[in-house]
């Protein structure tokens, strides 16, 4: 414990709590802000949790990646709209033999990754969590937190469960953060867009919650075929989700509390959409194996068009007010 | 002229107008009310008009349809949302050797009508109009008004061009409404949905006119794929739309005014939508040939959503704050 040091690039919601709960462990954890850095590096984050309050009133924050010092696992956990930035904020903070754990949502970002730091490892990370950050360096954590590990070989080749994925899996652990380490990152990334599809898009288009789009037969019957086209592309690719795994999830959310998905909160906040991750990459990766997914391309055109508003409106948005990851 | 009586049910920005027009002319005219009953009664119909504005001081006006005498052709110029009315209120107004003139929007409502009147002939009107209702009996219309008509045989086989359809022709445009006759009804509201189904479906669901749908790429792109499948859908029926047909729409609406569509207007004063006429009745034909057509599929199921939550909010609309039929 302790041994591995920690960079958070993207201090919010999600990276504010996962680095919050690594540093109180005992981890040494260096936090790259934004528009908090002023309001953190002076009092610290505060953390409210369904799991117990806590606050460190002393971080490591920096607003300069150039000043921070080269970390054995850097965690990405910028919205994927964001991840332009990578090419610049991505080099100085990895060792060398250093691992990037990617905590973000959507397909594809690891390869993306790859290209940046060819020869340090990444491992991909699917959160599911829900929080949000209620006021510059004070985060409010509401459920979940569960996040599955799956390391990345080129091509996404599974890897079975490798030493680094162990290594830092214990120091989640350690910190209360339950993991889940999978053999295979792809299939995973793949399973979770059978829920981030459906619920997210139409979240977005529909101006529903969860329980809405299940309530109604048509959203209901939508969301299923929405699945179904995930697990199609998933298959292009050579991946197997079960139809199983399909009533699964969608038992699995008839039963959640009314959830807002991340998808509304950021359309809800005039943020930019984070289409191109989890829809565009995943029409791509299909396409390319000659498969068509007409369904999840409509939601992704419709999506398209609502987040040029977007952009349009407010210019580009505020990664830092971030939110939940699913 | 003059020697047809008409009968105009649903007397709001589609069936006022042409009835306005009619009467003008010097035809026989007889309208079914609702709300605006005691106003028309009293004070008649006043329309604006681009083409020249003019007020029609009495009407013969009915709010009870039991009132009203048998005519020659009974206009049903309802939102198809409504059509649940026909089978009480079309029979009275219906001469034996009368015609019905369906003024509606989507597609097999003929066939719905043959079942309700079997003996008498049926015409179908293809409507392109811009007019509003801005009051009780004040009907502005802003733009277009030409009527596609096409008669109606068992299960949409081409008629040609009858003798009915020519007789009616001559009092429309007589009565300075232009005309058109098509010999293929069916073909001819396929072809009406290669616009309604994309411009009205989208407008709904991004909150968007014509021209902003048609100057982003996605939704650009999006309404070229769903005029293919409403093109799948007359395949799966028989009928060709050839490809120049559907550039052709796409160019005249690039060079349309911006223009707000029929279900946006409903949608936005929460109205029911004309979800099942123009977008079940299309997939259902479609699907009885053994085609999917999965982009409209989501549109219909994105639609129903939304008009689920509009009469839950709103119990059943008030159809004569009728609008255009575009």
């Amino acid at each position: 414990m302790g041994d591995i040091t920690y960079a958070i690039l993207g201090t919010g919601a999600l990276g504010g709590f996962y680095g919050a709960k690594l540093q109180k462990a005992g981890n040494e954890v260096h936090f790259l802000l934004k528009s908090d850095y002023l309001e953190v590096s002076q009092n610290g984050l505060v953390i409210e949790s369904k799991d117990g309050d806590f606050t460190l009133p002393q971080v490591l924050a920096y607003s300069d990646v150039e000043k921070m010092p080269s970390c054995d696992v850097v965690i990405v956990a910028l919205k994927t709209t964001q991840n332009h930035l990578l090419p610049h904020i991505l080099p100085p903070v990895i060792k060398d033999d250093g691992v990037v754990l990617v905590l973000q949502n959507g397909l594809g970002i690891e390869e993306e990754i790859s290209q940046i730091v060819g020869n340090v490892r990444i491992i991909g990370g699917l959160c599911f969590l829900c929080s949000n950050k209620v006021a510059p360096g004070h985060i409010r954590h509401l459920d979940y937190g569960q996040i599955t590990l799956g390391e990345y070989k080129s091509n996404y080749q599974p890897t079975g469960i490798t030493e680094k994925m162990q290594q830092i899996a214990e120091d989640f652990q350690n910190a209360g953060i339950s993991i889940e380490l999978a053999e295979d990152l792809l299939l995973g990334r793949w399973k979770k867009l059978v829920w981030n599809i459906p619920y997210n898009g139409l979240s977005v288009i529909l101006n529903a919650r969860t329980d809405e789009l299940m309530a109604d037969v048509h959203t209901r019957q939508l969301v299923e075929q929405l699945m179904y086209e995930v697990a199609l592309g998933a298959k292009s690719t050579g991946r197997v989700i079960p139809e199983s795994f399909i009533h699964t999830m969608l038992s699995y959310t008839i039963k959640m509390k009314p959830y807002r998905t991340s998808m509304k909160i950021d359309f809800d906040e005039s943020r930019p959409l984070e289409v191109e991750a989890i829809f565009g990459n995943s029409l791509r990766k299909a396409e390319t194996a000659g498969v068509n997914l007409p369904q999840i391309r409509s939601l992704y055109q419709q999506l398209k068009f609502l987040d040029t508003r977007i952009i349009r409106k407010q210019g580009t948005g505020n990664r830092e007010q971030g939110t939940g990851n699913r």
